[in-house]
């Protein structure tokens, strides 16, 4: 039994986590931490729980906590992640982290979007936890960096064209819709539900979102070359689950049914990932880790188009993580996760 | 022209109470406040009031508004209120009140159940502001009290019962539910769209809500007898409405048909109040001035049930409050408002 | 292994009977059955469950389904039912029938409220299935009536009070708000989305729905007494769950504090009952097997109002029938439903 | 005073025309039609409606339709209204039709993309309506194509970097999501509450939404070159509203600043077009005729990026309608739509 702790389990990911971890049957979570003023009995932070968890949420004390979990689950902002990943990997402790702060190589380009990086030896050993393209790199990790919500849904998306070099690599546009709990577990005026119930808005306009280059990453891994993808993310009146569609120009003579085999081929072997023969439809994948896909040309010829789905919370956050615990474990992929 | 100032128009009853009177063909908006923090263009704070009103919200300063303006709506919250009512009734200018200080007679009640009250002199002059049952006291008045949106939907639906001895006045339920713009324009956790999305409960469990006293009130001055009515209000994930399912014994033999009549005849020549066949569909009041009501008697003729439905901003705040405005301002009663 | 089969699968129960049991350790899913035209391969009717099952939804062919499940979820409609239900007791399966036709103990109540009753040989037979309340009843039966929805929230709400003779038997009110799963999986347009958003309103208007005497017939064998309530059911704007809040009135002197031991005493060993210290909200009941509880007594002492609310789904039907399940096959209660 | 009747007034482009031109100063509603089965109390069919408007849905009955208005909005599917287009007109009605049949100029697209034209010669005559682009054309018509939603959505965000020849005429995208009432007031299961609500996804996918070669011939008309967009619609979890986010390619250095520039001065006079310094809200633009603009330039200067919103039933329906009803009428354009 692998014992797992979560430190920052009162966002959404981390109840989430722990609602996976409930029905894992090789792990066990050990400990929750919190901000000191947010700790309490998770049960009411999150009463949905009652009944199925009773467990108190307390500030980390790192030295307790390193001796009686073997995976810790970091729910952590950027910055704020940093901060503790190294002592636990000092304390003997792996780490699957949902922050941004192991996820890029290039320190230059995170100290752009986000911050100064005080880690740079263990961003340096850390594996980029998108198992369907790098499960090689994260078997046997001790560090793993949990990918972002919209980079999971992309990259999937992409990959098989990406692999096999069918478009122009910087002409491709992500259209990604999000609901509101990608936003977090805070309250603010625009997500107060008056204002957002009905309501469909972009932001981040222009590829100035945080994930782009992630997404970039991601991409010029699987193409062997520089990918440069223009990312465009909005909100809507929902609570879970991402939806991107994905336009790109394609650089020979395509046909769906072709792609269609491709995708196919591609994900053969991977269980979280369905190809399907018509438009994903978003609740289809909430509350699982299925990340599902539909890659066409259009009537025309001139376009490949690919949509995918998932759930921001699972299979972009949560689920995803527990997919690299498992896999960092030893303990089948799927675990907890089906 | 009527010249009608906003006091607090930055919150949904003042978004509302612009919309009704952009359309209003006998008064003109001539001045908006709101505190200092809040200022700014009507239009940049409710884009989507762009391109059809652009006018600064500005703090107030009392003279130059009272110069300004013949009747103030005052969409402030209780306390606040009668800080600035006295003044502006000095100055020369009509209120319509939004907060509860104008509402309860019983002085003592309103301190109960708000605080201390620092305006008696004109609480005692104030008329209670609804128009079906109260018109003719609201006719020439210079303070009017606009009523809780509870109350109104409560009261308009029990007021026929009650007028004829109908029902037993000691076992009236009351079970509301609510909108979550009724919360107002203030984000908080349990309204976080995340959080609110598909969830419904019930708040102030047990008659402990303040529209309690004022549901009361109104419901003693129908029946010219002490009632006392239990409310127990509850919010669900929807902008705006509310839905009342009234409980009552009758005290004799009753009919649907012969409720039906009642109803129909009780508000024969009232334009905002529609009694139905059938139960009232919220959809069908939202964004109107209109009260639904359907009256029935159980099958077993042991329970009368009525059920009524408004739009808690319009019939039961903003609608209202210009319904009052006409009614002193001698303009006809449905002006704006159909 | 115990091995189970649905008939009639492809309906929003079925869905959920499926998803349950593909977590359930002791229980296969062995056979699927719908109508003619309804059939197909069980992941295409509901996408949710590619990659998690590949099975066909077949006609019901009797012997052979009669071989090869050990009991039966029976997803039909009333009067359907009890045209298979003896075929299926005498091949030696058993069955939990999730219609009404083996919930009313009086035929001639059944009859009033449905349509000539064809099987009572059997129905004198059935367990009536809400543990919580009859899981004496169960153990060891062949044949287990699963109960309504409405019935399941409303009389876990009462049973206390009616177990100990707090209140008054002819003057309680439930007044639930169902989300519009429980109208099935059939369009028809009060539920298109663009009428139904947003909207709340209630039906069956005084106590005609169907499940009244079946929520008078459990509380009255809880009180030992005849109760007569008063039913009044609404539907909101949501999926999944109901939210009744029960009015009453006490026979003495009642507290919260007092109902609250006497909640926690009567649901101790409850799994699936939370007996909570404040409203529940629907949204920690949906998708689970729990029913939220909240009783008090209201301000001036008058009135008990109860809260409850569980999944229609799930606690109102797949979680529950599996609850029973679990019981005629003796296998832990609890299994696969936490 | 202008008299106008709609046929087929019992749809969702009915009940919105009904609305507006009940605040419609110098037009007065004088006949509406549907379909025998679908006849009466227009109050009945849409009750919202009680007490603001009395009047009954009668059958067609062609000469007493034509002496009772002046002007005909035709709330028909394309095919049907061509059937009656031609009557209304030889009887000197007006008419501004909402169907697809006299929007495409090329026969051929037409009939590819619907059926067999039948009335070549009135299809000759009539304008298109878009006022923003084509005002002068509309000016003294008997006969106006009132463009689709999405076309008027997608072509008022595209117009003025056309009009400039800014972006390549080959590479643009239009990625557009619509509330659920865009698919007319019908029940099916996709739109049946419990499987659209949290949903989302995409349809007509590759540019085979029959909107994509009127969106082509508005664009290409504006460019003065033939324009080959590709339209992907989606539908979202919202009653109404459209937005599109569009992708083209510039030609040329552009700024976002001079993008603005461009479209203030483009629809510097248009009332009903608003040019926004960040990405449009729907909720900003339902129940309004107004379509809110915000163009950019991507952070790499490689995507000129538009979002266009608008409410589907009203600028893409039947405010639009009236806008070009007010036209032909020799009316203020704004009348009874600010």
């Amino acid at each position: 039994m692998i014992r797992v702790g979560i430190i920052g389990a009162t966002g959404y990911t981390g109840e989430e986590a722990i609602e996976i971890l409930l029905r894992h049957r090789q792990a066990k979570l050990t400990a929750l931490t919190a901000l000191p003023e947010e700790c309490g009995q998770i049960q009411d932070i999150f009463p949905r729980l009652r009944g199925r968890i009773a467990m108190a949420v307390e500030p980390l004390d790192l030295p307790a906590f390193a001796a009686s979990v073997d995976v810790a689950l970091g729910c952590l902002p950027h910055k704020v992640s940093m901060g503790f990943v190294p002592k636990l990997l000092d304390a003997g402790v792996k780490v699957v982290d949902f922050s941004a702060d192991y996820r890029l190589r290039d320190v230059a380009l995170y100290e752009k979007h986000y911050t100064q990086h005080t880690d740079r030896a263990n961003l340096a050993q850390a594996a980029f936890g998108l198992p369907e393209l790098f499960r090689k790199n994260v078997v046997g990790k001790k560090l793993v960096a949990n990918p972002g919500c919209y980079p999971t849904c992309a990259a999937l998306g992409l990959a098989p064209l990406l692999k096999e070099g069918l478009v122009r690599l910087d002409r491709i546009v992500v259209n990604a819709v999000t609901g509101v709990s990608g936003a977090g577990r805070k309250a603010s005026l625009p997500y107060h539900l008056p204002e957002m119930n009905e309501n469909l808005f972009a932001y981040a306009a222009g590829g100035t979102h945080r994930h782009s280059p992630e997404i970039n990453q991601i991409c010029s891994d699987v193409a062997g070359k520089p990918v440069n993808v223009l990312f465009q993310p909005h909100v809507g009146a929902f609570d879970r689950g991402i939806l991107s569609s994905i336009y790109a120009e394609p650089t020979g003579d395509l046909s769906t049914a072709k792609l269609a085999d491709l995708y196919r081929d591609f994900y053969h072997n991977e269980p979280f990932v369905r190809v399907l023969a018509a438009p994903p439809k978003l609740k289809a994948v909430q509350r699982t880790n299925f990340c599902d896909l539909h890659p066409l040309v259009s009537a025309d010829g001139r376009h490949v188009i690919v949509f995918s789905a998932l759930d921001n919370l699972i299979k972009g956050a949560s689920g995803q993580a527990v997919q690299n615990l498992n896999i960092i474990s030893n303990i089948t992929e799927t675990e907890g996760l089906l």
